[in-house]
Parts: structure tokens; C-alpha cells; sequence
């Protein structure tokens, strides 16, 4: 239902740009809807209700928005990871590298270490599953940390992209709201109609 | 009523670091309290809400958490700036130098053309108020877009620093949810606390 929702939206507003890069920069990365925002986080919250999350993690900027309102509805605290360009070991805080592949570039995550610990179940969200890389970030500060990752929540994810087989391979739950199969002549193809790609040729 | 809320939770939960910075990392600029994002987006939407807002305005990433739940609230998009560290002159942007006392350096802010016109009433908001560079970069970024600053709302202000003065200037009108009159002995002092001292002392 919220995956129809979030669909539509990225239908109707999203821009498919040469080279495959999706843009959503008017509800999502830039400008911001803030209602479907709530909507999303309520879906994650349904998702991960049972999973007794302790917080919600996720990284600056984008992913602010709907770790915000998942955190809302969870009633848990969020916490963001801090970019760097370049940072010196500091004692007090967990680190990871993360390459950014559309901006070409390393980046320093850091999460400061009182807002982690071996008692904490994680809900990590992200506004984007792709290559993975940030959420590998992620997944490398919870483990620095022993805190137990119980899953991963995406609001639009592209399936053929490595992002999705590393999570498998960590056995990591993954829900994802918007789940993106192909491009085809500069229109999304999303896994459901692909799936129905498959039914009507039946 | 909130700014009590506000000022509680800085008093239990702040840090006050040597040089007068106050360090509110564990509800609202790192870890992030949405349930507290939530109340404060509430008084910031009653605040302004005969105003005919049709936008929130913000700078990454600390002022995203409370522009959301303001825009929530306000049932009107948000838009942040981006930072960067460097940004050649591109077409569709408009662009501002925000320099960070804190941190040091001069960062570009930016916001899509398409994201802010003649046509919006703009409500600015942010975490913090203290020289006031972010929220001038914010004032000029629409001023280029000829748009209408209907008002800043700020979490915290430190109220002995220049930002307070500039908007003052401005004639811009500012609500502030916790003000700061000064550090003493490590201690945050409230401006509603300085006026109980004056009160006190009569």
C-alpha cells in the first residue's frame, strides 16, 4: 500500500536522468514531503513493531527525514552518522569508510560512541539502496559497536544494484518500500510490474 | 510551555564545554529525540500559522529534524540547503557563504531554482542561533528568489551573540523556543532565569 504510494509519487515526480540516476529532489533529498515522510515511517514502524528496536540509525542528510518519522512512531531516539571528508582517528567515536559512487568520493561516517552499545537493537534506514555502501557503513559501525543490526529499512531501492545481494549475504533483513527493477527507455520499471511482465506473458 | 520543555532538557541533558559551547548531542543534533522534534514543530507551526507559510526553510543537517515536524504540522513542504565545500557558479542554484565560527570554515549553501520562487512565504528554521551566518545565508538565498521571509524560528538562541542583533536589523521577525543569556560557571542561564534575578533583586 505505502509501496504503491511511494511508486506513484517516484512515477509522477520522479526524473530519470542519463546514465540511470533517479531523481526524487522534490519529496524526498531536497525538498521534502513531510506528510509522506510519516506515511513511511509509520510503514517501517509496522514492519520492525515486534523486533523490540532500541534506536534508529541512519546518515546524514537524506536519510534524516525518514529515520525521523520511523523513530516517531517506534517512540525510540534516532541517530545520525556524521560525513566527513577526512578525520583522524578520535577515541570517542566508531568510524567506517564510505565511497560514494554518484559523487566519487570517500567519506568518513562517525557515530559518536555514548549513542551506541552492545544493548542496543538497531533499525537502520537510508533514503537509497544501490551500491550499498553506506549501509555498509553503517552495518560496520553497529558491529564496532556489538550492537545487534535487526534490520534494514529503505525507502526506494534498486534491486540489480549490489546494494541488495551484500545485504542477503549478511543475512540481513532488508524491507524496502519502493523496490526499482530496471530503467527502460528513461522510465522506471519497478519489481511488481516486471512481475506482471511475467503474469501477462502467461 | 515548550520553551520550559525546551530549557529542562538542556538543563538535564546539555553539556557546557570549555569556551561556552553547549553540546545538546544526545536529543538533538546527533541522537535526536522525534517525539521533542514533534512538540517543537508544533509551537513553531501555532507561531506561524496565520501567516500563509507555503514553505520551510532549513541548512543541513541539524535543522532538518525540527523543519520536518514544523512542516508537518504546517502541512507545507521543507526545503534544506545543501553545503558544500566549494560550488562553481551553477545555473539553476542559488547560492550563499556561510561561515562556521565553530567549525572554522566557509561553506557554499545552495537550493534548486525550482524549490523557491516570488510566490513563497518562507519560514526559516534552525537548531541554533548564534552568529547568525546560517540563517543569513538562508535570508539571502531568498532574497535571490524574491521570495517572502515571514519569520525565523529557532530551538536554541544564545541571545548575547550577534544573530539576535542582525535579525533585529533585518526587521525579521524571530521566535526562539529556549534563549541563552549566558554561561556562568558552566551553567546555562536562561533569559527568562535573568529576568526572575531582576525581578529578585527589586
Amino acid at each position: 500500500m505505502i509501496m504503491k504510494l511511494l511508486e506513484e509519487r517516484i512515477r509522477h515526480d520522479g526524473q530519470v536522468l542519463p546514465g540511470n540516476v533517479l531523481k526524487v529532489d522534490n519529496f524526498l533529498n531536497h525538498q521534502v514531503d513531510p506528510e509522506l515522510m510519516l506515511t513511511m515511517g509509520e510503514e517501517f514502524a509496522r514492519l520492525f513493531r515486534d523486533n523490540g528496536i532500541t534506536k534508529v540509525l541512519t546518515v546524514e542528510s537524506s536519510g534524516i527525514a525518514p529515520a525521523l518519522m520511523t523513530g516517531l512512531k517506534l517512540q525510540m531516539p534516532v541517530v545520525f552518522a556524521r560525513k566527513h571528508k577526512s578525520l583522524t582517528l578520535v577515541n570517542d567515536l566508531y568510524t567506517a569508510t564510505v565511497y560514494s559512487y554518484t559523487k566519487k568520493v570517500s567519506n568518513k561516517i562517525s557515530i559518536s560512541k555514548k549513542f551506541l552499545g552492545a544493548q542496543d537493537k538497531v533499525l537502520i534506514i537510508d533514503d537509497f539502496l544501490a551500491n550499498g555502501q553506506a549501509v555498509a557503513g553503517l552495518i560496520e559501525v553497529c558491529q564496532q559497536a556489538q550492537a545487534e543490526i535487526v534490520g534494514v529499512g529503505i525507502a526506494i531501492e534498486k534491486t540489480f544494484q549490489r546494494g541488495h545481494q551484500l545485504l542477503k549475504e549478511k543475512h540481513i533483513r532488508l524491507e524496502s518500500l519502493a523496490k526499482i527493477a530496471a530503467f527502460e527507455n528513461g522510465q522506471v520499471v519497478f519489481t511488481d510490474d516486471s512481475d506482471n511482465h511475467v503474469a501477462a506473458d502467461k
